[in-house]
């Protein structure tokens, strides 16, 4: 085990987000069952619409949030971002589900979203940062800062 | 070559998916002039908004198949990650065609792909619990399978 | 730093990539009030449809990106997949602005976006098959070619 053990968290939560979303993509399924709305239509009664747009916002920040994660997590600290992470997976169950029920209900859950994933960012940014100083100039500040503490 | 070795397999599972993936968005395009379908319009005769929604339904769950694959294939064992890797192709390539001629005809490929998926969930789980018993209590339960074999 | 300082690049590309995805999705909200398009309608006005298929097609290729980016990167050289990396982002910008102004007006960035995939997936598939030299015949070549200049 080398490279593994700095990235369980990282996989964990990413697993945690997969299923998540295969999860979402059953909910959908489950929907159009409730609503008969037949594949391959996607447009149906409000409910059923507003639980598929849920999940196709859902698709779109996927690999947007993996990416986050995962440049935060390496490059900064895992543990971190793994809890970022899992406040990410919180704020879009409460995304969905507000979504599902009314359209304004998805409100709360998406700017805990963005939080979640403006958090991530600058954590990327700051440990990519880090890493440029370190190959190029061999500077490493989040040693140093990690050597007060 | 450090890491690169043991994740060449995945590699090639991934590439060969991507691959496929930009096929299917190739697809779309050509039932789009087959049928005369004008972006950014995406719904028109049976035909084409079942290819449409057979290359959606892929990109819905190509990040999901991606963390499946590398975390069973980095956690467990790469060689049986990348032949369910292999298999899930398969299946995709089975619900596509199966889709774009009927709506029914999605279904044999896509509860493939979910056995694939579940498959691929089980050994991510394993491989990461094992990783979690090693970080924190120095116990290898895969190293000890592999041994007895 | 072990392995992080050989993908520096990439995650600077990948992470540039993500923001201008959310950038995208961000452009698609802007047009929904634009044009009073409420959630969860995806229909409305043509410009409001052209800039909702130009981050849909964005989304579509966004893992198929990643893959491609990091193979090439991780298996032949990181600087040159960095560079098309940043090519296929330019692509994208130029593809998602002439969208957005004319259906027509996406194919100059949609060609570019292909340029810069396949010749990403060239380099991906040189570093396996070198990968798999190595690993299976204990063969480098480009170690060799990398000897010569």
């Amino acid at each position: 085990m080398g490279a593994e053990s700095d990235t369980v968290l990282l996989a964990i939560v990413s697993l945690l987000s997969a299923c998540q979303h295969g999860y979402y993509a059953r909910l959908v399924g489950r929907s159009r069952m409730k609503h008969k709305v037949m594949p391959p239509s996607v447009t149906g009664p409000p409910e059923f619409e507003r639980t598929f747009r849920a999940q196709q916002n859902c698709v779109e920040f996927f690999p947007i949030f993996l990416v986050l994660l995962w440049t935060a997590g390496i490059f900064f600290y895992e543990e971190v971002a793994a809890a970022l992470g899992l406040l990410y997976i919180l704020a879009r169950h409460l995304y969905f589900k507000g979504y599902v029920e009314a359209a304004q209900g998805r409100l709360p859950g998406f700017y805990l979203n963005l939080i979640s994933l403006f958090l991530l960012l600058a954590l990327a940014a700051l440990g990519i940062t880090n890493a440029l100083l370190n190959k190029y100039l061999d500077v490493n500040i989040l040693k140093k800062v990690h050597h007060v503490f």
